[in-house]
């Protein structure tokens, strides 16, 4: 038996696995056979809206099946879709289509092993917790959100106690909340229970106050316990996919658990990770947080997926495109440009190759993943498995730790959004908002320069209006919020929705 | 391989079976071998308060693992413990202790496989669409109300939309919703699907409107796909138990679901039904809507659990447990007293047996289970063995389809709590929620005294005050609430709790 199977238990359709334990033995077993895959992040041009995908899930399953029919040990890694918002309609699910396609769709889009609820009753549980400790005296406010899986308009603004108290409180969709974002970043159940207790609950008296000071930590990670697990199932041809943490790369970090990547890393030669909506959002996230500030692979390649119709057809957003793809290779990976070719349009195949051509690009991937699946892909992957191969991994920039925070916004904003510095403005209340995030972060004991930035913003844009001309384009920054158990620092700029809970349609 | 290992499935630590399509097979295959298996009724002494357990669990496990040790086939179904109060420390879990305990205590007590998490995900999905369908102007007002499984005493009262159209919502336990009693009550999916369609979401114009009307159904049975399967565990001398289906008899159904009950029947010979918290409230529950109304199977004998201390130290409370074990005797079912001792009680055995004996009782069962298990149970079970494999099955009493609600509750409250007809009085109030009650029903298109009742009380009182003289007693009828979908109708009486919302402690 191999030694991830000690660690492999059957749930239902899909297997889910201890990952922390499995890495925790590698780590105790250096001669145990492991792999070192690389990690290649499959991200997309910025959508025309955010409930329309570009295709990166069915780009990555196709991808995986058709490096798998070379010969290669490929793997993917897949963020848990929000079952609220798919569930609700308001949009479908995010498990591929067609050809590309996972065994058991339904599984991922529809709560898969329970992991978001258990995420939900955890944190909820921590909003009661600090509601006890108002009544115990031991806080003034709550600031720790309570969480829905459902969206509900309604929920933007909630009063609880009516009647009585009357105490204004805030929900959030719960992929986006706090404890899910310490579920994505930790190794551990003891570092879980270490970034909990770094929570911040409400304040005392103008003071921060956190979890750790009178909560008993073992029951949020008892009810964690299998969510921490990663499922692992597979796509309709059989190439292995793992599916592990919360989505909304927009208003939170939108990555996949590090372990299911160094899980997968370890078993597999090449792993896909999915990293969206677009590049300034998942792709910004992933090199920018998980891989600058908490130790995740650089990607030896790109892949940026668009459909042709958002290239090309609206002429004011075309340089987005473009833009991303030139940013990837400016940071030294070799970055593909994927066309996800719709019913209909293969005739555009020439024309799309020239204007790649003309854009000095690669040799553009393009395919009707949809309808051919991984087929598509085979005969278009030499270039591409050849960068992958490549013996020189490109090293990890520096972290941004002690980085004053407005200059790392900045630094964002020029390198991910093509704003410079002087053209990022801030709103009436932004200082405030900064200053009072800081002080909240010190009374949690936490070097508020040192929280890594999670830039809070409509996946749709990048700028406050993407469709103004280059040197006219800027990004207003409209205030800050501290996730310190998460080790995070949330800055709402755009035309961000700071409480993320859709309309149902 | 056996039929019901064709639809069994690993889940981690336990195994969750698909009871719908094991039953479905056996009635499509009626020489399919197969057991016709007794059940038998453990329920309790009413608690002399909610968070203090009699016992009945350790009972429970302690029973099957001694049948099992005198070489009879049994097992047992429990219901699936609150996480949230658990988890809150308002209780401790409800998984046995001591020699009788679970192989797995941790899974029953932290979330099991997510059924509770997707139960809530689908009532709030619910609630969701209800709001939207005011926005749509299908709607002028929402009933269904929204569920968290963590309690929070601010959630009794709630304002969504707060600062814009200020609607006052209502949260109630996901253990207790109606959603819940859907999946307890139903035999099939499409059951399920049909219930959910009558399920009245809010008013038009003052009339009812059931989801059926507006919603796809499909959601919300995509979200209580694995929701729906038992979960199969066992006790640590490998007594098969089955949970499934959500707790709390004083404010809702509080049974197990029917299909894992029924599912027990076809597989062993002896099948162990826990039903509390007192004889009041589970036992009333399971005889009265179970077996009455909804084809359970009518117990062939019962345990009645209760502690030395609860039955002795409150004079004024002495009549209840003597009054709940001559009522099930008196339904001709073969009623057996357990005594569940706790350390140093050992010494009033001989005055506990006389004191039964005085009573007129069969012989009492009397162990400290949590120290000696089952052991303690082995010598003590021939007069119950009998009683159960007697051949003569005691018959279900008649339906109350038809008969007023009113004539129903009083029923109820002369026959489970010895109230006689003339000192049940109704609050100012109840009159004007009954008749609204009823309308709402005939919107619905249910047929108001065909509803199954669910008396909501206090799990610690039978009465207005258990501690007055027998003939002063009385019962006070406080409101209704219509459950359509489930085809329930609450009635609020005593001191129930009308959203069990208990403070965290």
């Amino acid at each position: 038996m191999s030694l991830i199977e000690n660690f492999t238990k059957p749930y239902g359709l899909v297997d889910k696995i201890d990952a922390f334990g499995y890495l925790d033995s590698l780590k105790n077993n250096p001669d145990a056979p492991r792999k070192h895959g690389k990690v290649v992040l499959v991200t997309a041009d910025t959508p025309l809206k955010a409930s329309r995908g570009e295709g990166k899930t069915t780009t990555t399953i196709a991808l995986i099946d058709a490096l798998n029919a070379r010969g290669i040990d490929a793997a993917a890694v897949l963020r848990q879709p929000s079952m609220g918002i798919t569930a609700a309609g308001s949009k479908g699910g995010a498990s591929g289509g067609g050809k590309a396609s996972l065994t058991h769709p339904e599984l991922i889009d529809w709560g898969l092993c329970g992991e978001m609820g258990a995420i939900e009753a955890a944190q909820n549980l921590l909003a009661s917790f600090a509601e006890k400790a108002v009544d115990d005296g031991l806080l003034d406010t709550v600031i720790v959100p309570r969480v829905s899986e459902v969206p509900s308009r309604s929920l933007r603004s909630v009063v609880v106690d009516a009647g009585k108290n009357d105490v204004h409180e805030k929900t959030v969709l719960t992929p986006t909340c706090e404890l899910m974002q310490i579920v994505v970043l930790s190794r551990s159940m003891d570092e879980i229970a270490e970034r909990v207790a770094k929570m911040i609950a409400g304040t005392k008296d103008g003071k921060a106050v956190t979890f750790g000071e009178f909560i008993d930590l073992w029951r949020i990670t008892n009810i964690l316990a299998d969510a921490v697990k990663p499922a692992k199932t597979e796509t309709k041809n059989g190439s292995p996919v793992y599916v592990h943490g919360g989505p909304f790369a927009n208003v939170s970090i939108g990555i996949p658990s590090l372990v299911s990547v160094e899980m997968a890393c370890a078993l597999h030669d090449v792993v896909i990770v999915e990293a969206g909506y677009g590049a300034d959002a998942g792709a910004q996230k992933w090199l920018d947080i998980a891989c600058r500030e908490y130790g995740a692979q650089w990607p030896s390649a790109a892949v940026v997926v668009t459909r042709a119709s958002t290239w090309r057809d609206d002429p004011a957003l075309q340089w987005r495109y473009p833009f991303h793809v030139e940013r990837l290779e400016g940071l030294g990976i070799p970055t593909f440009p994927l066309i996800n070719l719709w019913d209909g349009e293969d005739d555009q195949v020439p024309a799309l190759r020239q204007t790649a051509a003309d854009l000095g690009f690669r040799a553009p991937i393009v395919g009707n993943l949809y309808r051919d699946g991984g087929d598509a892909l085979v005969p278009q992957l030499d270039a591409f498995t050849e960068a992958v191969s490549a013996e020189d991994a490109p090293e990890t920039p520096a972290s941004h730790k002690g980085m004053p925070l407005v200059e790392n916004v900045k630094w964002v904003c020029e390198h991910a959004y093509g704003v410079p510095s002087d053209r990022v403005v801030m709103k009436p209340g932004f200082e405030e908002s900064l200053e009072a995030a800081r002080a909240l972060a010190e009374d949690a004991g936490v070097a508020f320069d040192d929280l890594a930035l999670v830039a809070v913003k409509s996946p749709a844009t990048m700028t406050d209006n993407d469709a103004a001309p280059a040197d006219e384009r800027t990004v207003t920054l409209k205030k800050v919020d501290v996730h310190s158990g998460a080790g995070l620092v949330h800055v709402n700029l755009t035309t961000s929705l700071t409480t993320p809970m859709p309309k149902i349609v």
